[in-house]
């Protein structure tokens, strides 16, 4: 008798069903690490990805049909911002929902003010891991690399803070994923240790959210398909292949049959 | 009987060939999101990828013994204008065959004006799906992110029109992939829509398509080739392996093998 | 009896047992197009890779509790020059082993200049194929692409006055793997021809030797390793995986579990 997980399961289900069926079209704005399997990731669940860097671009895609963004700052730069920028209040001015995955921050001063200048744009989801939640909510832990040094049920009172402050739903991700928008917390299991093992997991995991919040009634149920879509997932994938590498290959594979 | 596509596939097998003997240096200065796979379908038919940012070295290299250029505009800044413009000079002034890939053209305006003015330095091939195609000869359709939102077959007088006024070839991508040189129109059938479910292959295909240039015996004959051999495996990745993850492995294994 | 070898590999077993007990936090300032293959292949020996942009981040971060560093100049550009600079000069500063892969130095006038540069903020370790290493050395070879027209033990040479000059270790890859010191030349044999139809193995294994100095007792140890562990594991993979897309998988797989 699991019916809370069994519950969180069907909502998930409905919100892939219907990224599947509309095919939203997803701007990811991210680091150039992780721009292949962000691609694919979004691809696999049925979702039509773009990527772009020039700023009037990025304002005119949004205004043009698309259906929500992400933005991620893991390789931010100078030259990235005025596309990040742009990106947010256009995504604002359009009504577009937007991801703010504020990767390091806490760790890395310049990444850590630019990502507290996002939050002033209102971003509709923020996902992070312990460390990243509890920096942006001003309680600092810098974290190592881009490894959480914190536990993520440690961060959940953070980000019901984070949540309430900027009306946010926030997704804190680890060994278990916490959803909130601020009241209400959801925790979601699942998920296997070597979705750490590869590089872009974490990151594909907000553009998946994006795409959620393209399909999903409420912010925070978006947060909530995302992780149980990427946990069931990643735990049937490690079942079929034990090593990094054939698991990668097994991630997509997977998403793409899911719940089928 | 279907001596039409066998006389393609004769055609396209004397090609890759050449690849395999040759071993052509391809330059693509391409978009961030698809270089890794880029690269690795060119490596997979046995041309010799090279990439690079700076505009210098792009003319640097076309002068000293590079065989194709591939200009994708997937992820174009300002920043990488100068690189374009200075390799598409160079590859006019030593003779060295280029392929423009117009991605998104008709879309989002400042590719559009930016594909129109490296028309004017003659692209050798063009490859685009039919929006680009339609956009690309000035009839407006705009597609909707990466995808066209018109078939293949819709854009062929569109293809034609370019190649004539550029002295280019044309490839229009889609279900049915046709080449022509403003002539002559080939009709190449194969592939498989998971090609569509893995980010890059139509922009590989791009690089693929200057490989060909560099071992063809006429730009017609490139394109053909491209379509054929990509075609061809294509529909033999997917039939080993029916989902994205996996069928982007099997196909870079079945290039590797193809027709040997 | 081949007791060198086995000497070789019982070294590099320790080094690959203390990357995955102390999982060094590896900073790769790398070309854009290998950024995924270097991080899934740092994180496959056990190490923590982190990537990014900036030139004040990279700073910092090498001041926070970075293993190891490694510049790599295959994307070379203008904005990219001043956090490989700042780079270099932290890793000094704070004591932080680093690597340079000089990728094409001799081909392309840029990079060379600038690589000499680098050279004289004093690299942990270089290494190179056959061309870069004699064009470093300042005798000339031009290479082709990313290849070298020179056999490896051609290099060894130019390797020992590099490393004298420098005081650094230099590892010249190729057929044969050399490693020295200056003084000592160690040979190591193994590795596969599929791992130059993958892209991005040579540069990961720039990555993977940062990762190995971290844990090594000598630059020259680390060397040794680096080739010694990624030998290895390609002769393995691709007794699995006889062709380039399903050989970069089985790669990742074997060295998440060589030696074990």
């Amino acid at each position: 008798m699991n019916t809370e997980q069994d519950d969180i399961r069907q909502g998930a289900a409905r919100v892939l069903s219907s990224i599947r069926e509309t095919r939203p079209l997803v701007l990811s704005l991210t680091n150039s690490v992780v721009q292949p399997i962000t691609a694919n990731m979004l691809l696999a669940v049925g979702a039509a990805p773009v990527m772009l860097c020039d700023a009037e671009e990025a304002a005119e895609l949004l205004g043009a049909g698309c259906s929500a963004l992400l933005l991620n700052v893991g390789t931010l730069s100078r030259a990235q911002e005025p596309a990040m920028r742009s990106a947010a209040r256009a995504a604002r001015e359009h009504g577009v929902p937007w991801v703010l995955d504020p990767v390091a921050a806490g760790l890395l001063r310049y990444r850590t003010d630019f990502c507290a200048e996002l939050l002033g744009l209102h971003p509709t989801l923020i996902r992070g891991n312990a460390s990243e939640i509890l920096a942006m909510a001003g309680e600092g832990n810098a974290g190592r690399g881009t490894d959480s040094t914190a536990g993520s049920a440690d961060a959940v009172p953070a980000a019901q803070k984070l949540a309430r402050k900027f009306g946010a739903a926030v997704l804190v991700t680890g060994e278990v994923d916490y959803a909130t928008d601020g009241e209400t917390v959801e925790a979601v299991h699942g998920g296997h240790p070597l979705m750490t093992r590869v590089t872009g997991v974490g990151c594909a995991m907000g553009a998946l959210s994006a795409a959620c919040l393209a399909c999903a009634e409420t912010p925070l149920q978006a947060a909530v398909a995302t992780a149980c879509i990427l946990g069931d997932a990643g735990a049937a994938a490690a079942a079929r292949a034990p090593h990094p590498g054939s698991f990668a290959v097994a991630l997509l594979d997977v998403l793409d049959s899911l719940w089928k």
